[in-house]
């Protein structure tokens, strides 16, 4: 479903914004931003990768964003930058359509505590209690049925949608996006045993969430049990995101869909964690680390790089048979190196094959 | 916890609404519905799984739905048909208990756009949010607490639990229904990196979502990046499901609980994804895959059929040592190897065994 | 971020409550509970993990904790008790900050039906909405924007934070506490297939959990489909966990965040299961089973103990070489058979190595 935005620019006017070369007519207007292959004429698209080089071509855009040495390749106009990429993350948000629910006030049916600390035009929506002594930063918006504890504190220019949870005393940045069905600062998982049952432990530590962080949809992030769980500024955190109780994420780190991360690891800086990644808890993980899709990572990583773990898919018949062989790998092993050692097969009784 | 239902039928109007073929007084009356362990002489049962039939002897059910082959085993009045299964899926909604909750009118605490077009019989719970210009088909209830943003539209007969949030402009189909703490056109995890920090992409496309297609509670689809996130007619979502961005969903899929699907993948018709599958981004499966529990899918499928990852759990002690052995899976594979070309032990130094 | 609370307490008080023995002076008074590294001259630390001894000498702290034998060790004041981890589980709640929500009371844009049995000194947050014949029991308290279906009964002494959707008929015990975003009752997975498309079967079961039992924020606990999903009493529940229909878990389980659990799968008692942990439908497992973290587990436990799936992490370069050769593996189990029967290199064709 596309929204239609009425407005328009200029390629010279884009152009200026990226601070971009153009290659054509400035006068020419661009209404919407496409793909290659999905632009029509008065769009204008990117070429970030050069798996796409095969598109450029046939492109019916008005305008394309490329990298400089590709400008000749260019059939129709082109505003050359070295990070096409980013250029086409600036251009988005010209294009995005303009939404009527973020106008400053407090929305009649929203519960608003006489404490609270408003800044100036903030946006508060139907439905949304803010609790005794919130703090909220100029041009926040919360949105609608958003609930904020007590104590709770929101940065200028952050926006909750709709359905955002913070419990009592969560502290988030400036510029952050915290997408609908987030909870942050809720109990985090601690008992202790008896020997028979669990006993709770009172959650006392806060969250402490930096400026220009984005937390995706349904992801919870747990307050810590004595001192904070800390997210560093412009940490980005996808949807189904679990970050468990006194665990410290890193600047500038990305963390893909339903990632899961247990009490007390730290996270370092420019680090990305793929979807569905699991850490055990009380690791370290250093600076820049990257770890691939659905890995569990049980054990600290002292050196930057890429991680996995994992079998890779195959079709369920290959597989079954592989993964019987891998409970006798030990055994396949030993029996490996005594054939090294020239003892033949003399296998261990029991011994499938 | 049993919630009564004063409603009975006559075998006779149960074999009615079946097609099925009754064995038995057509006129004797059942009050439920129930499986052949637990049911009692005010019930009807169903054997659709023939694992199941060693129950069917001692069974106290008032009558039970079976395959017509199995009809003489049946020591109670039978109801014959092929798909017994189906007809249990039919049954199921007569039993079901009415819900007060879904009376058709406007709960005065829910806050309705004035710009929003309302079908007939509509029903909106209390602190529901409809923003402008929402769409809402006939006979659709809007679950307490709901947000729906700008410009959504919701299609005729569809039901939306309790605190489910749409952000702007989600066309939902006819039928649909969507559990509590779903969240579908939240953005897209699309960000660009600068070098040092991450700029966010503004996600302009939109979700379309079918007709008939059910979304598990807690389960977050995204809008797209540019265009549009599509959930094709008949797919039926399980809870904590992630579906990013450009993620395109053929019709009539079912996608187990748990699973998380990267951005740009396209599944195609008539797929199954069991419970924690994850499926990296801008792949493509064909019609008819079926992929086994928690498995991670990073190449295309081409062919239908099931595919499987991961190793099987096993007693910890041996996992140890058969997980150790993997991280050496190449060394032994060329140590084989130099086996059989009959160079004997000449390991590489450090190889472990 | 710290909450302040002005509650303090003599070292005598904490002994007392405790029952431990105290090593130093009674009437010193303490304000806070802290790490053995982070902690104050006016806060009490714990000492649990012998791991930590070595922060136990530099300590900061007005009194420790800890085990009989390290009293000698103990640099400051100390209270001896044989599970000093239960100690510091009982203190965390004399410390933690009280919440001015949780006053009783109905917030006047509070939902309740007339038909509801409210019992003593309930707390009902604005917007939260109660359905027809819901009972809750006496100090219970309904957190902002809560919905209780039709019917539902929440013991005394439960706490349900912002947030949380129980559907139609859920039961929940006494002294429950449930985290925002869960959602109790939605729909099991339930469908049948005509050979086209899915067919919906109602849910005619509910839910019922136990006493003492926490459920972490944005979790599923679906309703069953014929018969209840049974919680047992004193689980502990963790974020992001989904638990499908009919399944049933024992007494006193810990199931840590992102566990899926598929339907009607019985778990035993003083189970735990790791963060991320799988277990398909069907199964049992007997009481005392611990799975390590995102195991999947696709067959029933008859023994106590541990269990473990997954290959470890390890460098992507070093993890693809290995992954390759686990899709071999069968191939290379049956070559070192052959070679242990000294057959030599007969290799089948297409055989890599």
């Amino acid at each position: 479903m596309k929204m239609m935005t009425s407005q328009t620019y200029t390629l010279e006017e884009l152009t200026r914004v990226l601070g971009a070369t153009l290659h054509g007519d400035g006068t020419q207007r661009v209404s919407g931003l496409a793909t290659l292959t999905d632009a029509g004429p008065d769009d204008i698209a990117f070429l970030a990768n050069r798996a796409y080089l095969r598109f450029l071509d046939e492109t019916r855009a008005a305008a394309v964003l490329l990298p400089p040495d590709l400008v000749a390749e260019c059939p129709v106009a082109a505003l050359a930058l070295d990070n096409p990429y980013l250029g086409y993350a600036r251009l988005s948000h010209l294009f995005a359509p303009p939404l009527a629910g973020h106008q400053p006030g407090i929305h009649p049916a929203a519960s608003v505590s006489d404490s609270a600390r408003l800044g100036d035009e903030v946006s508060i929506g139907p439905n949304a209690v803010i609790g005794d002594h919130v703090t909220l930063g100029d041009r926040t918006v919360i949105g609608a049925g958003c609930s904020l504890g007590e104590a709770c504190t929101v940065g200028a220019d952050s926006l909750l949608h709709a359905n955002v949870t913070l419990y009592h005393g969560v502290v988030i940045g400036q510029r952050a996006i915290i997408h609908s069905g987030a909870v942050v600062g809720g109990d985090g998982f601690g008992f202790a045993h008896d020997g028979m049952a669990w006993h709770k432990i009172a959650q006392i530590g806060g969250v402490v969430v930096g400026d220009d962080v984005e937390i995706g949809s349904c992801s919870s992030i747990d307050r810590g049990a004595l001192g904070d769980t800390v997210i560093g500024d412009g940490v980005k955190i996808d949807s189904q995101v679990q970050i468990a109780h006194n665990v410290h994420i890193g600047e500038h780190c990305a963390l893909a869909g339903c990632v899961g991360i247990a009490g007390s690891t730290r996270v370092g800086r420019h680090c990305q964690l793929g979807g569905g990644v699991g850490l055990a808890g009380h690791l370290e993980l250093c600076d820049g680390v990257q770890i691939t899709g659905m890995s569990l990572v049980t054990n600290s990583i002292h050196e930057p790089g890429v991680y996995s773990s994992g079998t890779g898919s195959m079709p369920n018949d290959l597989w079954r048979r592989n993964a019987v062989r891998f409970k006798q790998l030990d055994r396949m092993a030993r029996r490996l190196a005594r054939l090294e050692r020239g003892e033949g097969s003399s296998r261990e009784k029991g011994e499938s094959h």
